[in-house]
């Protein structure tokens, strides 16, 4: 049986950067974005990642999914070839309680001015303390997909 | 300055089989086919390959290509959630004159039936020997693209 991991994505309202414990620079295009299959170019931190994600099973519990490491010469290279609208964000990890972590992405360039904290919990009824910093849940909201973020940044958002 | 390959393909009308100094299996398939870039998975005898290549200049002459070598059995993986229409083929060389070599496409499944050659030369004007098995040229008729024997193969020509 596949595990489901629970993923609960929220806005930012404080300040969260004192409780840093990792920052990471990260820069990803998408060669190809259909519903079938995704391949992604990724730069994050002083390594290159090639990313291909096939669809998922019907119940959404489990995806295939390659990943390679390359050299970040090359997915500079791959970058210039990707779709329009190149992500570029830096991640902050921030402990929650439990042995919980949040990953906190603060977007750059045509996405700038948006922040969003993720938490992954091992299942739906998993407890953990929300912070103060943590601002309105977005889980499911399509708006904040990576994709979507490509393909109508929060620049553009009303 | 870019260096342009010539290439001229041909069908295939008599035995060259016993002209071969090599044979590899080839099946490949393609994650992407959009004019601006293809991702081509292909399993070449006992290796596997990813290879992105983006969109040609102007004059067609150069084209962004990026090629890595995966496992096999990762390579199998990706098969599966490829475009449809996979490629099986067994290609020969086969020695023509002057240091050229003759590649022997020989196709199965839907395209089963259909052999092509093809002869990479250095220039237009490059002079070479015509092999009596050597066929009809069909150099630049997009149906003998690999990209098109996916979409349109073979065995639905009339």
């Amino acid at each position: 049986m596949a595990q489901q991991e629970i993923e609960r994505k929220f806005l930012v309202k404080g300040d969260y950067k004192r409780f840093v414990s990792k920052e990471t620079k990260i820069v990803q295009g998408f060669l190809c974005t259909v519903p079938e299959r995704t391949v992604r170019v990724r730069i994050k931190g002083d390594k290159g990642f090639l990313t291909i994600k096939g669809i998922g099973n019907e119940s959404g519990t489990s995806r295939y999914e390659f990943e390679k490491e390359i050299a970040v010469a090359d997915a500079k290279d791959l970058m210039k070839i990707c779709e329009p609208g190149v992500i570029d964000k830096t991640r902050y990890i921030v402990k929650a309680n439990n042995e919980l972590f949040f990953e906190v992405d603060e977007f750059y360039g045509e996405n700038e001015g948006l922040t969003i904290a993720e938490l992954e919990l091992p299942s739906e009824d998993t407890a953990f303390e929300k912070p103060t910093w943590l601002g309105e849940e977005v889980t499911g909201d399509v708006r904040y997909f990576n994709a979507m973020l490509m393909k109508n940044p929060y620049k553009n958002w009303d």
